[in-house]
C-alpha cells in the first residue's frame, strides 16, 4: 500500500504544479498516471509544439513545460504509479481513501486530487482478433522502457509522430525496425519524417506501405506477425515485439462511476472556495473539472491546484493555522533537504 | 482623451498578462500606473530577488518575470499612463467609464480592470516644510527619466537599493553625484553597496553620512539644500536636483471611494464567475480583490485576469460568442501586424 498526503490522479501540468504546492505546505504527493511518462496532453499529443498563453513564456514547447514543472517540484519527491489506470476508490473509516490502479496497485490518502484532464490516455487498437491474449506479451501501445527492445526484432505499426520517432529511437537500440503504415504518406514535423526517409534509405528501418498487420502468431508471447499490402497475400515476418502506435485517446472511464457529479463529462466543483467535488476530501483540478465560466488552459489548472493545496492543509491539519509565505521572502525547502533562497541583503557601512 | 477596450489600473504583473489574454480576444488595452515603470511590486520592491512559485520557473528574479510579462504582450501594443495616478472614475450615458488621473489624463473604456495590487505606490517624503513647492521643479521621489539628469549636480537620499542602485547609474550620467544617508550603514543587495564603495573611492560619489537634508532652497526650482551631519552645522551645496529615495509605500487610495464593496482594504470580487466587481463592467482582479479563500500570489491573478477577459469579450461584443482557442493550433496575431505559430506538420510519402 502506497501512502501519501494527496493522492493526484493524473501527472498532467495540473497534477506536477500540485506537487509544487503541496510541498510549499509541507504536504506529500504521489501522482497515477495510465502515461507511461508524466506531461498529459502535453507530452502524450503535442510534446514539440509551442504554447503561446503560458504566464511569462512568450513561448515554450508543451515538453519543455513538462520538463520545467518537473524541475520545479523535484525538491517535494513525488512518488510515480505510472502506466496504471486509477480503476477504483473506497472511502476507508477513518475518512481517507483507498485508490486501486487496473494493476492492482493500492495508494492511501487523506486527500484525493483528480487532476485528470479529458480522462485517462487509452490507445486505439488495431483490430486483431487474438491481440488481447498478446498484450504484454510482445504487443505494447506504449513504450514504457526503451531498453526492453535492445537487440529485438520490432514491428511498429503507425503514420505519425509516434509512429515515426520511436521507429528513429528503436533503429539505434533494436536489431531490427519494421515499419508498417496503411497508406504511403506519413502525417509528422518535417524533421521527422525526413530522418525516417534516411534511416530507411540507410537500411536501419524496414518500410513496409501501404500494408497493416493483419494476424498474431505466437505460443504465449508475439514470434510472428502477417503483413498484407492492399490486394496482396499476407507475408509472416519473425518479430519479437508487435507496437501499435495508433495514438492515445483520453476517456474519462471509470472514475465516472465514483459518485461524483458530472456534467458535460467534467467533473463539477466548487469554484466559489476550493475545487471540492461533491464528495468532501475529493477535489477536481484542471481540465477534468467544470464551474461556471471554466477555461480549459494549463495556467487554470495552476490557479486551481495552488487554492485546492490550502484546502488539503485544512484537511489533513485541522484546526491549524497556515499563514500565506512569500517564497521569495522565506525560500524554499524540499523534502529532499535542499534548499532555494534568495540572497540576503546586507546591511554594511561605506566609508 | 485615451480610448480603449479595457482600461487597466495597475501595469504590475496581473495587469500586463491581462493585455495579453485580452488581446487574444482582439481586445486592446490600456494601463495606468502610478510608478514611473511597469511591474509593480516585482519592478518596485524586488527586482533582483528570485521568486520560486510562477509555475515552470524554478526560479525566476521578479524584474526578469516583468520582462518576460513585458515581450509577451508586446504583440498587442498596450497603452501605458505612467506616473500617474488614476483619481476619479465617471459612468457616461453610453455605458462606458471615464477615469481621470492626478495630473488630468484621461481615459475611455467600456470595461475598467482594477490590477492596482496593494495601492498606488506613493513615495514616502522627507520632512521639509517647503518640500512640496518644489515636487518636479528639481525635487522628485522616483526616477522617470534618468536622461534628464545629464550633466546636471544631483543630491541623493536614502540608504536602500534605489538610493544605491541610482547613484550608481548616475554617476556616469550626471556631473555630480552626492549620496546622503542618516546612517554609516547600507542595506542593499552585496554587489550594489560594494559598487557605491568604489565608486566613491574614485571620487565618483560624493558620500555623506550620517546627515539628513534639511532645508531646500532656490526661486521656482531647486538651487540649494542644506545637508547637516548629526550635531553639526548645516551645510550648503549647490545642486539642480534633490531625490529623496525613503521607498514607495502601496495606498489603496482614491480607489476606495469609486463605490466599490471594500473588505480588509480589498475590493469585493465574484469569484463564482468573473471577478466582477459590485459595479458592472468594473472588474478586479489581483492583489487588489478578495473573496473566500483569497491568495495575494501572482500566479492567482494570472488565472483572474484570464477569466475577467472573456467576460469583458461579452460587454464589449453583446451576443458574439467567443469559443475557446488553443494558442498552439492557431498561433497569436499580434495588433503590430506579427504572427506567432506553430509548425506545421508535413504530410509526405516516404519512398
Ligand atoms: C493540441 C493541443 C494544443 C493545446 N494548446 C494549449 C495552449 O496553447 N494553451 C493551453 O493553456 N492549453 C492548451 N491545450 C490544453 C492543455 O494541454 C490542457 O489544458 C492541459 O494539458 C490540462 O492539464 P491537466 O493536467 O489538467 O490534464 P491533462 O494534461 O489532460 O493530464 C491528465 C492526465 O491524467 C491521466 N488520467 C486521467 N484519468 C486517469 C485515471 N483514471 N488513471 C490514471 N491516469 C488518469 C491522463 O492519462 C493524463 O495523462 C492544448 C491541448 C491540445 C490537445
Ligand atoms: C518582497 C515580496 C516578495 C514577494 N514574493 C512573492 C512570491 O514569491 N510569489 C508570489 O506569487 N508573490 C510574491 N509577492 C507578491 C506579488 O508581488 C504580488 O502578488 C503581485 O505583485 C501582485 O500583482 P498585481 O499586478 O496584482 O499588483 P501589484 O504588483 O501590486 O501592481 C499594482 C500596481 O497598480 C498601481 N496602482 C494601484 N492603484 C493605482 C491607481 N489608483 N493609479 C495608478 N496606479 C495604481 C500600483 O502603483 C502598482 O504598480 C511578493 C511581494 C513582496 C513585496
Amino acid at each position: 500500500m502506497i501512502t501519501t498526503d494527496i493522492l493526484i490522479i493524473g501527472a498532467g501540468p495540473t497534477g506536477l504544479f500540485t506537487v509544487f504546492e503541496a510541498g510549499l505546505l509541507k504536504l506529500r504527493c504521489h501522482l497515477i498516471d495510465a502515461l507511461p511518462q508524466p506531461g498529459g496532453q502535453c507530452s502524450e499529443l503535442y510534446p514539440k509544439k509551442p504554447i503561446y498563453d503560458i504566464p511569462a513564456y512568450p513561448e515554450i514547447l508543451a515538453g519543455d513545460l513538462t520538463d520545467k514543472l518537473l524541475e520545479q517540484c523535484k525538491q517535494f519527491e513525488p512518488g510515480f504509479t505510472l502506466g496504471e489506470r486509477a480503476d477504483t476508490i473506497e472511502k476507508q473509516d477513518d475518512g481517507s481513501f483507498v485508490v486501486t490502479t487496473n494493476k492492482g496497485t493500492k495508494h492511501k490518502a487523506p486527500v484525493v486530487a483528480i487532476a485528470g484532464g479529458l480522462g485517462s490516455f487509452e490507445p486505439r487498437k488495431p483490430l486483431i482478433d487474438n491481440i488481447a491474449a498478446y498484450e504484454d506479451c510482445g504487443v505494447e501501445y506504449m513504450i514504457k522502457e526503451p531498453e526492453m527492445y535492445r537487440d529485438k526484432n520490432v514491428v511498429i505499426a503507425g503514420g505519425g509522430d509516434s509512429a515515426l520517432d520511436w521507429s528513429i529511437f528503436l533503429a539505434d537500440v533494436a536489431k531490427s525496425v519494421t515499419l508498417v503504415h496503411r497508406r504511403n504518406e506519413f502525417r509528422g514535423h518535417l524533421d521527422s519524417v525526413e530522418k525516417v526517409q534516411e534511416l530507411k534509405n540507410l537500411g536501419k528501418i524496414d518500410l513496409i506501405t501501404p500494408a497493416e498487420v493483419t494476424a498474431i502468431h505466437g505460443k504465449g508471447k508475439v514470434e510472428s506477425v502477417d503483413i498484407t499490402k492492399i490486394d496482396e497475400e499476407p507475408v509472416l515476418i519473425e518479430t519479437d515485439h508487435f507496437i501499435p502506435l495508433f495514438g492515445l485517446s483520453p476517456k474519462l472511464g471509470p472514475i465516472a462511476t465514483w459518485g461524483l457529479e458530472i456534467e458535460k463529462n467534467a467533473i463539477k466543483v466548487n469554484n466559489a472556495l476550493d475545487y471540492q467535488t461533491n464528495i468532501p476530501g475529493i477535489f477536481a483540478i484542471g481540465d477534468v473539472n467544470t464551474y461556471p465560466g471554466k477555461l480549459k488552459l494549463i495556467l487554470c489548472g495552476f490557479h486551481e491546484a495552488t487554492l485546492m493545496c490550502q484546502a488539503a492543509f485544512q484537511i489533513i491539519n485541522p484546526g491549524k493555522k497556515n499563514v500565506l509565505k512569500y517564497t521569495t521572502v522565506t525560500g524554499v525547502d524540499g523534502f529532499d533537504g535542499t534548499r532555494k533562497e534568495a540572497p540576503k541583503q546586507v546591511v554594511k557601512t561605506i566609508n
